[in-house]
């Protein structure tokens, strides 16, 4: 027979199960006007997901474990699926505190009649399932019990009728990489359909490849499917996570019937085993439609990442470089341009070029403007530096004046402006103000702590440099006005801090990014390590590798030794420069492995492998 | 028969097994010619063990493995047993990569006879061994077989006789909390002893409660038991963990037989199954050797730390209160006087007292020392900011001056000495600054973000203030002459940004901190609510859940409905400020929860739960 579901893509507010509660009961109760027999939430609706150590609230937990109980009081007429966290207070965790599991409830008629804890816990990436849940592989252990006879669907009573849902959490349905594949186990048991309730934030074509793994699941055997994930986002200090939903009903063959729109409150409703197969197409991947997806996650994520702090207003230092341009469109997409402070602070060594471009762009935004020179307490910061003396207290009064080397200066700019006017701004403002760096800086440490390494969070400090002008290119192609002039994209890239770095005689940054962008995402996407980038500039494969033009690297490096020098230069740079990292702010995480808690690190100095080593003295000769 | 053990406890260098492969070797080699039949070392003493995601990167994985290799082929004549990475190539992790362990290797005759994979994974606090290993307690699964059977103890010939070991890895030991209980396993199975090896960082009194917990491994089946951990310290980013080493041989009984000395290399070397039964004392407890623990880990954390990242200087701001007196000493004991550069920034607010309490201190320690006012610039940025006007580049040109109020002027003061000064003299020294900020500070935000908040690392930044107090006191009873002077005890801990701030005046922060630490302790460490704290108010064990005189609440405050107000500032203060933390320097843990990775959080903003909303309610009347 027939069943009516609701799949109820909501925002879900991490660590306010008062809220989320609150939009649940209100979905529920249009569920129950619509008639419908099945209405499903996302994993962890009630607490949200990516809440840090909360977990060991035990207060928290009887609080969203209460919501759980009135959430069952709901379901007289229908049944509710839902995530939540769920206690066993008689039992311990391996961490000595209460055992928790991320689970799956049902209720019907009042009740929780079931209670589905995951069993394939992430444990890469921002994910730490095993730190705060007992998953139902370690019950299955326990109880001496294979995982197969312990993963067992749910029988329920519908209309009259008996019948076996597979509910399954979010990772369940992932398990390419596990000896274990919850959802196959469940539909051997005799699942008729499956559900899988998900809180999986977005990532770089990641609901394609959801479609992908969804018809793969049911290869064997046939079944409809519903994916049910929230939206908003969730952040562990360092990242911001988008979640921008996705939820789909799947027909028995993994064809897609129907979706929710992305980043938004949506109810999807279908009715599963009737004669109607609808069949909706799968969206085009593209590089435009990646763009599409990039820029309304950043745009999104700014807007909620200000939500959630209760700010709303902005302050950003803007240069007339392209990474400024970008982030101050951005900010201004989200916030409203009457909300956006901009702020050009000029030292000497600004070109009338780039100071006119940033009072453009704040033009075509039609922002908040102004401008702030640094020059005096530049030049009084260096007189009063060069003239401080250090007198050792003991019998010896050794006597030390500093000297400071154009570096030293160089950066007594960029804290100036980070430090001393905009955060002076934004504080007198009552805003908080935006970190424009980009990821090859901030993979490289092309920045300065207390300096441009300052604000409250980075929006495009996950696109490399490349990405940034991409990026732009497809804005201007969608605007209707151009918001990006061409000179934006014709002057080099540069800091602007020292006479060095002078845009007007085309000096710029030290990085070749066509090259460098891809060097620095094999190490920090792919996880490679100086030995294979070696070994393929050895064998020849590298430009293939890292998706390269052939010629590039011949071009470029006038012989092997340079490439060396450069390939430990740049891996240097990006290890050493983890103490910026370390003090850097949230990053929108948008690429397969971004900076903060995402990708992990550790301060470690720098290591050569044996092979590099071997490989390297082969190819330059010597020891 | 008899065995000859040597317990070898190094230094383990994370992320450089080149070096850690040279010391194992030197270590083998005087085992070879001290006759020892088993050489025994710590758990990742090849790779180190808190190297963050650098766990995928293969050719630093298969670098490992070929030292293991190398260390295999050290073993003609004697059986060596280490930890390190191991890895299964044809097969996956979970996270899709080559599949890890967590190993114990065990050589003899010039090859690998044993590969032990640590059984329990820790995944709280810093750990999370389920991110990159596979444990054998996920192999066991996959085979189909129970724990129990998985587990065995390895057979190893030693002088012409058949001997049972039981190798385990660490946590493995600590099994209070799981289901499994791989020591007690190993004994049922037929170890004759057991070895465990660790990398295991220090923490309060943790080397009492690991004699207890070894005593009790033992209660059923009696064996000695040989524990091997390394010192050095490890990092994630975040935190600086401290290894101690403490590697002990215990008796059959459990009783202490010998102990290496700790924070250095050390070989503590002991005949098993001999005739003798060597007893040591157990350390006696006490708040002395608490303290005495606590210093020189702080002090060898420093001194490593500095060795670590490959800096010798260090400057650090000296405002004559007592945070920063505390955190120059402890520089100055790990680098050398001569290292250390004090620095003194007064401002119109800084009292004489302070002031010259500063120059004291540094007289005391013997520092450099300098004087640099902030006073021109603070003036010169409250102007400068004042005067400026933004304006709105639309039609409607509204303009925007901006208005600065007491709190935004204490900030220019604080970002001033810690962005302009302090990193302007480090940079031109090529040296890292010091942040002197306490754990109460920390928590409560009581710092501003690009001001006090910088640094290169943060000492005491998990001590709470009447930590620092306790131990500056402590420090004076077994330095020959006085350190910290009595009017450093005596004047009111302040900020001094702004007039309210007087100290002469008796004006300090804002905190009772012999109540406000305990409550943030019980926040933090003890992972305590607000719902918590307002059920021992109402019921009256507050107190002595905190520790505190039973009058002091009741005389601190004159009303339940300002003990409520002041609850939730603290609460809201914690909970609003990890904004900051997020890009805090690094900290030293020392006590139960470090801010950092050791405690992970999530911006989420406050919440109260629904009970603590009812308590309230019924203590103040009201809705």
């Amino acid at each position: 027979m027939e069943i009516n579901i609701a799949a109820c893509q909501i925002e879900v507010k991490p660590g306010h199960p008062d809220q989320n509660f609150e939009k649940i009961r209100s979905r529920v109760s249009e569920a129950k006007k619509n008639g419908d027999d099945i209405v499903i939430f996302p994993e962890m609706a009630v607490p949200g997901y990516i809440i840090g150590d909360e977990w060991e609230n035990s207060a928290f937990i009887n609080d969203c474990m209460s919501y759980n109980k009135r959430i069952a009081e709901l379901s007289e007429g229908l049944v509710i699926v839902w995530g939540s966290v769920d206690a066993d207070k008689q039992k311990v965790g391996e961490d000595g505190r209460i055992r928790k599991f991320n689970t799956a409830f049902t209720a019907q008629n009042g009740k929780i009649i079931s209670r589905v804890c995951k069993t394939l816990h992430p444990d890469y990436r921002e994910f730490d399932d095993d730190r705060h849940f007992y998953s139902s592989r370690k019950l299955a252990q326990d109880r001496g019990m294979s995982v197969r006879d312990y993963i067992q669907p749910l029988t329920v009573d519908i209309n009259g009728e008996e019948r076996k849902i597979g509910v399954s959490l979010c990772e369940d349905m992932w398990s390419d990489d596990y000896s274990i594949h919850p959802i196959e186990i469940l539909l051997d048991n005799g699942a008729e359909f499956i559900i899988n309730i998900s809180c999986s934030p977005w990532t770089w074509r990641k609901n394609d490849k959801r479609h992908r793994v969804v018809r793969q699941r049911l290869q064997a055997q046939k079944a409809p499917f519903v994916y049910v994930n929230n939206t908003g986002v969730q952040n562990n200090g360092k990242n911001i996570f988008l979640f921008d939903g996705g939820t789909t009903i799947y027909n028995r063959d993994g064809s897609l019937r129907d979706m929710c729109r992305e980043y938004r409150d949506d109810v999807i409703r279908t009715t599963l085993f009737s004669s109607r197969t609808d069949v909706i197409k799968r969206p085009v991947l593209s590089h435009e439609r990646d763009q599409e997806e990039l820029l309304s996650g950043l745009i999104y994520g700014l807007r909620k990442f200000f939500e959630l702090i209760r700010a709303s207003k902005a302050v950003i230092g803007m240069s007339g470089g392209v990474d400024s341009s970008l982030s101050s469109y951005l900010v201004s997409k989200a916030l409203g341009a009457e909300n956006v402070y901009g702020v050009n602070m000029p030292s000497e060594f600004n070109s009338d070029i780039t100071k006119s471009l940033a009072r453009r762009m704040a033009e075509t935004l039609r922002l908040n403007y102004a401008i702030v020179p640094i020059q005096d307490v530049y030049e009084y910061s260096v007189e009063q530096l060069e003239q401080t003396e250090f007198t050792r207290l003991d019998a010896s009064g050794v006597k030390k004046m500093l000297e400071l080397s154009s570096v030293d200066k160089e950066n007594i700019q960029s804290r100036d402006r980070g430090s001393r006017i905009l955060a002076g701004i934004a504080s007198a403002l009552d805003a908080v103000f935006i970190n424009n760096g980009n990821k090859s800086e901030v993979a490289t440490g092309y920045t300065t702590l207390y300096g441009d390494v300052n604000g409250a969070v980075a929006p495009i400090a996950d696109l490399y440099k490349t990405q940034v002008y991409d990026l732009c290119t497809y804005i201007n192609s969608v605007e209707k006005k151009q918001i990006f002039p061409d000179e934006l994209f014709d002057i080099p890239a540069s800091a602007e801090l020292s006479a060095e770095q002078d845009i007007e005689k085309g000096e710029g940054d030290p990085f070749a990014y066509e090259y460098h962008d891809k060097l620095l995402r094999a190490f920090i996407e792919w996880r490679l390590d100086p030995e294979d980038i070696l070994k393929g500039y050895t064998d020849g494969s590298l430009s293939d590798t890292l998706g390269m033009d052939r010629n590039f690297l011949s071009e470029y490096f006038a012989s092997d030794s340079l490439f060396v020098e450069d390939l430990e230069r740049i891996w240097r740079l990006y290890k050493i420069n983890y103490f910026k990292r370390i003090q850097a702010p949230p990053i929108i995480a948008v690429s397969k492995r971004a900076f903060g808690f995402d990708l992990r690190e550790s301060q470690l100095g720098v290591y050569y492998t044996q092979n590099y080593k071997e490989m390297k003295r082969k190819l330059l000769g010597g020891d």
